[in-house]
């Protein structure tokens, strides 16, 4: 990915990231952890997870509007807009909304963005870990306690060295189930849970692949980038192109994404 | 439980407990996330995790040792010591071994204190997320960010609005695996993965209920009187304690407690 592609520099691309980073903190972390204070009002319908979902969408769009009133939207909750435009965003406030009910740092907020409908950039900003894992089209980054880590992901070449993940055993179902138990069954360990922060831990060079089904495409557009520019390879379970979501398989090189998509494909 | 049975005042408790985590803390994390850096050490034999684990034992002996000579210590890496004394510490520096090698934030450093066998105070500390939960003989609390909470666990009264966490599903196994998904049927929502952070999410009102086989007595000790004196239960499948680990569940109220043992039982 050529950089001049991006609407914006590195830098100022880094700059936007962080400022939606800033915005969408205290609008999700408003409703994290609380539990028993808004229980009356689950049961009277009230949904806190949707609601910090809703407005912390309204407030990106806002900043990705006024920055880039031409760009195209995709999101989950208030729908697609100008989607023929070169430059695309999909956002997903909280990915991850079973973690974030349970109190579980394991979501995160995701932004990505798509130019000719490949995704080129991307941000996991983790709120209460206080953690923003970025793709600035040509490195992936974490920014984390003031500090700045380029990331690369392992060079781990055997999958029964491998550390996988997925997010639920349930995920999987029927034939779905059979294949992923293949890939499970010859990794070194399995764990689950996590979310949208198993993705990061690939870019970051703490576990190798992550395998998953049932996927939209603001579950993963913005992970992709993070992944790819810090030298893992994100398809479908069929070598297809991962950008639409379904099954998807984030493997942290090219010799261990061989061996899923013999077991997957 | 009388504040006057612990070994010192609960403010000098709570200092003792944070001195540890201190300890504790860089002598982990300099483990942690590190696998592209020790890779090839790894090939040679050395395995980061029981390093990590046996260094912070050792440092975490040294202060109870210090400050408590008479008391005993049960610890998983460098075995028992003095167990007949009045006061047991049982600790485990590393719990979630799974989780700290694949850079997930979900191990914990435990420290238990038992007085007369029953399990007064604790400490769950987790150093990335600078988190600790601490129970101090009446009451737990979380320290982070400056910030003391005292802890809560839910009035969530029926099994099917609760949310039901378990380490991982290969966890149980033959009849273990029956009960397991009898009581994962009836609840609201199952989640895996988290290890010693699910158990401080049930004492502070985040989840409803954990439920674990094949525990050790360093994988409990110092979490039971975090969730109890939050206003939970924690006991063995059967109902008996839990302090020699085994088949555990750990529930945030009576009712939920009771609903679980008679799958569970």
């Amino acid at each position: 990915m050529n950089d001049n592609a991006l609407p914006a520099g590195q830098a100022e691309m880094q700059d936007f990231f962080l400022e939606i980073a800033a915005a969408c903190g205290p609008e999700t972390l408003k409703y994290f952890r609380q539990r028993p204070q808004i229980a009356n009002k689950e049961d009277a319908g009230f949904d806190p997870v949707t609601e910090a979902d809703r407005n912390a969408e309204v407030i990106i769009r806002k900043l990705i509007t006024e920055r880039f009133p031409d760009h195209g939207i995709i999101g989950e909750e208030h729908g697609d807009e100008n989607t023929d435009a070169r430059y695309c965003w999909v956002i997903d406030p909280i990915d991850g909304t079973r973690a974030f009910i349970s109190g579980l740092p394991s979501w995160g907020c995701l932004v990505g963005l798509k130019i000719d409908g490949a995704p080129v950039a991307g941000m996991m900003y983790q709120p209460f870990t206080e953690e923003t894992y970025l793709a600035l089209g040509s490195g992936s980054y974490l920014l984390h306690k003031g500090g700045r880590k380029k990331l690369e992901t392992t060079t781990t070449e055997k999958l029964s060295d491998a550390i996988l993940m997925a997010t639920a055993p349930e995920l999987f179902t029927g034939e779905r189930n059979v294949r992923f138990a293949a890939v499970s069954g010859a990794a070194r360990l399995t764990r689950y849970g996590f979310d949208c922060y198993g993705y990061a831990m690939v870019a970051a060079g703490n576990i190798d692949i992550v395998v998953e089904s049932g996927l939209k495409p603001f579950d993963i557009v913005a992970l992709i980038p993070i992944i790819e520019q810090a030298g893992g390879i994100v398809t479908g379970w069929d070598g297809s192109p991962a950008t639409e979501g379904g099954d998807v398989v984030a493997a942290a090189n090219r010799d261990l994404h061989e061996q899923a998509l013999a077991l997957l494909a």
